[in-house]
């Protein structure tokens, strides 16, 4: 061959890490675009919110996880357009750069159904800025509370709406509720932080939707053991900077609003002209590639495939993102080595989902998990769950930091990580 | 006695959480103010814009350090004026507090000389949203770097400057040139990152010039071995966007300037209506109290006093912020405990300021120290440097997670802190 190929990967979220890993010895060039300089460890974005963990231990600079393969180089950009047919993608610095291959692990963003302004009121959790912007948030609640003297005014302050009841909806309400119940607990004097109020709301008829309903179950009644409200069958009609206004004509004044309900494929994904779901998922074929364009490969979140064992689409979960990344990568591999070895490419295989199960925790020693068709709670699926999630973890570093204060934690119902960053000069020029 | 005392301590730095812990058990109530929710511990703080620590290390929700005392009440505000007459202050959230004691712990401010509009392109480094900030622009020079094709713009990206050469400034450049030279190095495919130059400017004709003639060369030495262009008897006349403009009429093209060259004390201290030198520091009596107001005293680095011993102020330093708080927390008890004995107040001692020595770290095994009138630097020095800034920090997590961070940090040469936080909405609606 006369010019080594060349990888574009676009994403440095589960799948695109793993294809990368897995085209290593592929004899190719691998660009990895992403516009944050960090891989970072979604699954637990919510305990940097709810100040369990600093915002480091569960974000890994993707230079890092590459520095040893000469063969990546990695760009912090962002990807403006694909150029499906000539192979090609034009970057937000101006550069655009061609590839043999393209895999778009661009990931999901956050939807407000049509109502964008909300964005505003209640952030959602997609990056390390939105969980120190929640952190913020909630702690700023409670100092305002104590600086209250009307009980309406304070109580509108103590109390926290969290939107959409799907794991990371669940997760959140639970530490919210345990924070103000215990962690907080002897340090205010002017309130009793157990009359905070958490209210979890949900459109559906359970908490956990994708889940089975015994573990919806488990949940609802794990919440409501730590204090949560949990609101079914309601939506959110309305909202502005003093209250929410539910479906049952209920105002709920509050601080603090987070929003878990809505999540679409990035917008990246509009300009590879193919079909996509409502969602703004890319339909692709059984092998992942973008049909018409076998060089073009989708992966994770925003990927729309059905899986032949279930009939259902894979989920939007870590370890369907993994396996993705890694079958991309490695059918990418075993086709250069072909043509490197001038053999005809080898007949590409579908991609199959191995379903790990599901794991989500409530909160100290309450967790649901359903595992190879069987289902538990409690201190076992919580332990599982830790276990779980310190080995997915990227890095030896991370995992020791957030094992350590995970245990801290637990044994010291501890969560320093609550502190507000303000700006030096938000104090200035007073005098 | 028909009500509890009342102190209000304002402030929650070395000098305030020193002061309210020495007033434990005197029978009073006691309000701590800060217009931060955390106590940071200051001198690791550049560790923190170098990416070597996580915020949270660094710093103490102040609520939880005095948890169990129920009789201090933490208020997360602002004291607008303070009216030493009527012993009582004002506060931004508009509430009005009346004390027996007051104590003004409330530190020191950058300034920048009359150039106010510097602040905008030299950051200084005095809370945690500097660090981050500091970080941010520092991390980010380097990813704009590996997109540029342009030789001299990618080498103002690289070009970085510190103006001041204290400890901070000095700490700042070390790190600095280590980043580039070590941790970095192998993380960029477009450029070499030991081309990065880091210059540290100074006004006067030595760095770190409070220590000894010895201690400075010792430290010039070591940043030049590092990396770091020292300029001396250089001060800076213009800075912009792009550039600082020095005293001998070079013009450096740089992306990021950091500002370590002026403090003066917080101007809540020009609301006593007492004498205050021109650094705006509060010039008190040897016990520490306000002239002609007894029961106001101040603490820590905006506290003007003459140290006899030495004949010189004393300086601006954690130890001597501790000392004096506690001193001030210790003679406010005696006197209240006398009161409610129905004795006669006993005599206000002098504060006597005892210097524990120097310590300063310019990088791996690189340090200087300054301790009973002996210097010593290299490997003792920064082991030593280690061994006190761990004891002094606050709380036991933070102690280990610090710990950890270093030692992990001094095998690996790793420094992975170094995340930059994009806010997710601004990556939206380009669809």
């Amino acid at each position: 061959m006369s010019h080594s190929p060349h990888i574009v990967v676009i994403g440095g979220g589960f799948a695109g890490i793993e294809c990368v890993k897995a085209l290593r010895g592929a004899n190719a060039r691998i660009t990895l675009i992403d516009r944050q300089n960090h891989h970072l460890f979604q699954p637990l974005l919510y305990q940097v919110a709810t100040a369990a963990l600093s915002a480091t231990s569960i974000a890994a600079p993707i230079r890092e996880v590459f520095a040893k393969r000469k063969d990546v180089s990695v760009l912090m950009d962002e990807v403006r357009s694909i150029h499906p047919e000539m192979r090609a993608v034009n970057l937000a610095s101006g550069r655009r750069i061609e590839a043999d291959y393209i895999v778009l692990a661009a990931g999901l963003r956050s939807v407000y159904f049509g109502n964008d302004e909300w964005e505003t009121h209640a952030p959602s959790l997609k990056s390390i800025s939105d969980a120190i912007e929640i952190r913020r948030k909630f702690v700023s609640a409670f100092e305002a509370a104590e600086l209250l003297d009307d009980d309406a005014d304070r109580s509108r302050q103590l109390t926290f709406v969290v939107i959409g009841a799907g794991p990371t909806g669940v997760e959140m309400a639970g530490a919210f509720a345990e924070l103000s119940r215990k962690t907080l607990r002897d340090e205010y004097r002017r309130f009793d932080t157990s009359d905070a109020r958490v209210i979890l709301i949900e459109g559906q008829d359970r908490v956990l939707p994708t889940y089975s309903p015994g573990s919806s179950e488990q949940a609802k009644r794990d919440l409501e053991e730590l204090g949560v409200e949990v609101m079914l069958n309601t939506l959110v009609e309305d909202m502005d900077d003093m209250a929410v206004t539910l479906s049952d004509g209920n105002r709920v004044a509050t601080s603090t609003i987070v929003w878990a309900a809505g999540v679409a494929g990035e917008s990246i994904g509009s300009t590879l002209n193919s079909e996509r779901t409502k969602g703004g998922k890319i339909v692709v074929s059984d092998d992942l590639s973008v049909p018409d364009h076998p060089n073009i490969f989708v992966a994770g979140d925003i990927a729309h495939v059905i899986d032949p064992k279930s009939n259902a689409p894979v989920p939007g979960v870590a370890p369907a993102a993994i396996q993705m990344g890694r079958f991309v990568g490695r059918a990418i591999k075993r086709e250069l080595n072909a043509t490197r070895n001038n053999r005809p490419s080898p007949d590409r295989s579908a991609f199959v989902y191995r379903d790990k199960g599901s794991l989500a925790t409530i909160g100290r020693n309450r967790a649901v998990a359903e595992l190879a068709g069987r289902r538990f709670s409690g201190y076992p699926a919580f332990l599982l769950w830790a276990i779980v999630h310190i080995y997915f973890l990227i890095g030896y570093r991370n995992r020791i930091m957030t094992m350590l204060q995970w245990f801290w934690q637990y044994v010291h119902y501890d969560r320093s990580a609550r502190i507000i960053p303000t700006k030096s000069y938000e104090f200035r020029d007073k005098e």
